[in-house]
């Protein structure tokens, strides 16, 4: 059963603590018991959760509270992992000079949890940074503590993974690319938009993980759109691999990879290896020159809006809503 | 005051637990107490520590066993976060191409904690590894929970190191370079042996920072020798401009990158060059079978010494034993 499930605080209230309840259409009916983590939620609380949507959908339970007047938190709380795949949608690869078919690698970074803010924080641009990026991915919820290499496939996903959530994968290019390192680029505060909304899952509903439409818009306009069902690197297999590598703790957070429609132009490979004679210095002074010209990476001021859900509404993992301000 | 710490079990005993104990002249002079991980240690034990030193100091201490006679386990325990550095030796620097005096950037990257292990594990090469590389390390463990940026300087870094201890930073240069992210290729289970002291220090203790001896035999021939009055960008610089882009609690680790000598041998400058101009998938093949030729890649039996010391015999974190074994 799905089961959308929100963090969150009470704005101008005496009551100590954080607080989890279940969304269902814009209502919020809150749990009893408190949960120092997303960990301690899904260990303790998920239960409960699936209790309280049972008697809602029941009609035995009237008790909800409209969503707007809480203050909405990250669903996933730090510390965590935040494990990262890039370049894996198709046509992101295609665009990148890759071939998805090839499948010769799947490309893992990570971010640091340091990164992770509210689904509406502000995204704060360094004072070093003139290149800042958007990047909308599924993320996938750990459900399961694991130390050893598993083969995960879509039999027993659901023994891995809890639920999904939007993730925003920001980017200071300027410090991304000319490093050579993602970790540094990406991992700045704020630079994780993650929720607002914790979608809980279970056997029957992983289908789901290939087919969510994914959406990001800057001002308006439409900049990032595509679907889960052209990721390269499908979850199962992605995860299995991650275990090779790493330990999984429930509540760490897997980022799936972001569709084409970045502000990052790619070069064309005749440029890309035109700028590789230059020597170091060179090159990325010119890459970030020529970067510049873009008229789409985030300005102080803008707004980005992101969403993530289904196309028969079964699963919605509600709106970011994001400003971009300068760091004071 | 300087105190050598190991963390330990009793084999063949009824005992259950990990054990962690102050070690002075090769004996170790057990702590009553058991913490359940570095950061438990950390936070409640070092003064039981130091205790004991005083004790031992003052010649009121006779109740040591030799430390052959147990089993050492890291010093660092799981999950923690493992921070790294990279080409941040002038030698190494120089050999890759870039300019130890422009300081352009301070290259950090991290690996998962999957990796970490005692100081004599084996070092097992996965199966679809063949370009296996060593890096030891001056690893910093922390001593702080940190949330916000600091300004980290040599008078105030007793304040977030706890202590130091041998990190080796084992790499599958066949995952980590054709891949172009490092995290995968330095993450595999046994690629980080670490310990097995933990040296506490104080702040009058931190100029040892500055002058420790490193050194990496394999099969008995020194392969990297070196002295961190080379490291480039300084523990307290390095440690600022971490906390910028990741929290820090106590119990993680920072390496702080390795000296030249590694096997891996880095192309001319003209070489990237040519090879820059070939496919993708050519140019790696071509870099693949060009490392292959070095003798200096680790093999199934190849046996590593690490040892990290300081010349007044004040410091000495040890000597770490490792076999390189084939994954079954």
């Amino acid at each position: 059963m799905i089961c959308h499930v929100v963090h969150y605080r009470l704005p101008n209230s005496d009551t100590q603590g954080d607080f989890w309840g279940v969304l269902e259409n814009e209502t919020l009916f809150p749990l009893q018991d408190t949960y120092c983590s997303t960990a301690d939620f899904l260990k303790r609380g998920r239960e409960q959760a699936y209790n309280r949507l049972r008697r809602l959908k029941g009609g035995n339970d009237k008790d909800g509270i409209p969503v707007n007047q809480v203050e909405l938190l990250s669903p996933v709380t730090k510390p965590c992992r935040v494990l990262c795949q890039g370049a894996n949608y198709r046509q992101h690869m295609i665009e990148s000079g890759m071939n998805p078919d090839a499948k010769s690698f799947n490309m893992f970074f990570n971010k640091s949890s340091a990164s992770v803010c509210s689904g509406d924080s502000d995204v704060v641009r360094p004072n070093h940074v003139q290149l800042l990026d958007y990047e909308v991915e599924l993320g996938l919820v750990i459900g399961a503590d694991t130390d050893t290499s598993m083969e995960i496939s879509d039999d027993n996903i659901h023994e891995v993974i809890a639920g999904i959530v939007i993730g925003n994968d920001i980017s200071a290019r300027d410090v991304q690319v000319p490093q050579m390192q993602f970790f540094k680029g990406k991992s700045y505060r704020s630079f994780c938009p993650t929720g607002p909304v914790l979608c809980l899952m279970e056997k029957e509903d992983m289908h789901y993980l290939h087919k969510l439409n994914l959406e990001l818009r800057v001002n308006g306009e439409v900049r990032q759109r595509d679907n889960t069902a052209n990721l390269v690197f499908k979850p199962a297999e992605s995860l299995s691999e991650f275990t090779q590598v790493s330990d999984l703790s429930v509540g760490d957070l897997v980022l799936t990879g972001t569709p084409s429609g970045c502000a990052m132009q790619i070069p064309s490979a005749f440029l890309v290896k035109a700028l590789s004679l230059l020597p170091e210095a060179t090159k990325w002074k010119l890459f970030v020159k020529g970067q510049s010209r873009s008229k789409k990476y985030l300005q102080p001021g803008d707004t980005m809006s992101t969403s993530i859900r289904s196309q028969d509404g079964n699963i919605n993992l509600g709106t970011q809503n994001n400003r971009v301000v300068e760091a004071v």
